[in-house]
């Protein structure tokens, strides 16, 4: 298994040792979002280098929040999905994003994230 | 003000560049639960080093999600406190900690923040 050595057995600690970091999170945003390509993945208004991208992709799939899989040989590329796992991230995502909003002046969510335009533009990504 | 560059405008991009690493979210549930000086907080079942932890307070200050009061002159020590900001990142705590549990074998909570211990032990740390 890829799960590095524990800190503890805090369900909170042991979260943050697998999604605990500036980008993991934003990776799981965006393929619920829609996204399913590294190239689409790469294309975040974050800016994610593309070293830190793949390492998290890699992280993602040992620790069983995505799969990846294959849609094209040589070169072979990879489409990647949200497990179980990962969709229950959804609402961690949630949280941070009502505290964000809150507490942070300034943030504005995704046209494709708000509840209308998801419902009215269903295909957007 | 101490507010990095922004990656974007995303509140959950920019609530994880307040708290998307491994420690900030332990020190504010540490400090939900009760944990006041900077000797507390270093005994965290997890080990943060010290180095680390004096980084991350720093960094709550200014950011506001923690207030820190000095208690004792020569040496000077400080006790901290969560802002109304800080107290509000414990949605997301209790996010992380129901995906942990649902989906990490073998975690465990402490029994400090159970809500029957809570209750029948209001002043528990």
């Amino acid at each position: 298994m890829a799960y590095m050595q524990r800190r503890s057995n805090c369900p909170v600690a042991c979260a943050l040792d697998l999604a605990g970091d500036k980008w993991t999170l934003l990776v799981v945003r965006d393929l619920l979002r829609g996204r399913k390509t590294y190239g689409e993945l790469a294309a975040s208004p974050e800016g994610i280098p593309t070293n830190i991208l793949a390492d998290r992709l890699r992280r993602m799939v040992a620790s069983g929040l995505i799969e990846a899989t294959a849609y094209q040989d040589r070169p072979v590329r990879y489409a990647y999905a949200l497990t179980e796992k990962g969709r229950g991230l959804e609402e961690v995502l949630s949280a941070l994003a009502r505290w964000g909003k809150r507490h942070i002046p300034g943030t504005r969510v995704f046209p494709e994230f708000s509840s209308s335009s998801r419902s009215s533009r269903p295909g957007a990504r």
